[in-house]
């Protein structure tokens, strides 16, 4: 009888995982865009006093360091980009994609204008949102994240990086926008290169940023749509002075 | 001896206070868009723990009672919208604009679409950068609040309402753009009623929030310049479904 019960359980521990798997991967269309729908993960790297903790446990080099813009020129050797996790894992800019795939089972969608639907905007920080996105001929990594900078305060950053070099990534420009009862906020920069740290461009606070009363207005059901449109800057520059 | 030096005193204070009142006036024209400049006023009617604060007074009367869209249908008399004092000033919406105006000494301007141009944005929290905006028949009043809802940490909040009903409001859409150094942050929304309190406006988020670090990225040399547009949200409604 234990053994039948111990059976159940398992067979239905992995029907779980199944039905957790396919939720993370939904993706369907609604008025000609693409939606993905994406699922939590609580951050096991992030204490709530994050910045510090992470300074710190840099600089004493438990955790892959942060490579900023000045510092990495002709990388050889980069350090996985997945802020979700301290992976010891090193490779070259090339396969980073493949191994935040294989490894991360981080979900790539592809069209120059996506929505992304992060559900569960209620679970508690430190949380990120992660999705990469193929676009131009390029792939960027979307990192939304729920974070306490200040203690009993969560707010959410989203920022699109590039999987390639600053230099790259100074030729596009990435747009996020919520839309959603007759209020509508936009946020467009250039994309960081994903060798400068995201923890760093949350830290500057140079990306979206929304307190949780922001982003209950815009919510849905405990879910954030988030717009996502990628274009090139200097096709932009070049137009501009036509 | 004493008695020159007191004059020269005065003389100087003169001076000062001829040289405040020219820079809150100083109007110019950028690119096709009027640009006024708009000189911050410390609020003496908040402290830092502000909402607490004004909701305790309100409750004893001491303060002159917010207005909110359900209890407000007809009204008669309405108290004084400046948010820098408490005014215990009443009278008709119809002649708020000429009391804030002549009392409160707070601009107007108009324009389809205008540039506020907020100074000394370093200054500590509660400070408060207001001017009122004259646009398709009516008149809006611009708000921008530095206050620290959280201690220690100063936020800016920015919101424009409109010197008439709820249900005039609800005609109108604004917009407030940032745009520096190849970052953009938009806000469109439709304006509240000034007979809604700026207070709960702000209290509850529901307006363009700025953090500092955000603040400083857009700002120059200490000044926020921020873009506002009135538009007519019943056209626009019209014309989508054309």
């Amino acid at each position: 009888m234990l053994f039948f019960t111990q059976c159940f359980g398992a067979v239905l521990d992995l029907i779980h995982l199944r039905f957790q798997h396919y939720k993370a991967k939904r993706v369907f269309s609604a008025a000609g865009q693409l939606v993905c729908v994406v699922n939590p993960t609580h951050s096991l790297k992030y204490a709530p006093t994050l910045c510090a903790a992470v300074q710190t446990s840099t600089e004493q080099g438990i955790l892959p360091p942060c490579h900023h813009h000045e510092a990495v020129h002709d990388p050889q050797l980069v350090p996985c980009m997945c802020p979700l996790f301290s992976c010891p894992w090193e490779g070259h800019l090339e396969v980073v994609v493949s191994h935040l795939r294989q490894t991360h089972h981080i979900n790539i969608l592809q069209g120059a204008e996506i929505v992304f639907l992060a559900t569960d905007m209620h679970l508690p920080a430190p949380t990120d949102w992660i999705i990469m996105h193929s676009c131009l001929g390029h792939q960027f990594l979307l990192v939304l994240r729920k974070q306490e900078k200040y203690e009993g305060h969560p707010q959410f950053f989203a920022t699109m990086m590039l999987i390639g070099t600053p230099t790259q990534a100074d030729n596009f420009t990435y747009r996020l926008e919520l839309n959603r009862n007759q209020r509508r906020l936009k946020w467009e920069a250039t994309p960081r290169s994903v060798l400068e740290c995201v923890d760093s461009v949350i830290s500057d606070g140079d990306c979206l940023v929304l307190n949780t009363s922001l982003a209950q207005l815009f919510s849905d059901n405990g879910s954030l749509a988030i717009g996502i449109a990628i274009t090139t800057s200097k096709v932009h520059n070049s137009e501009a002075e036509m």
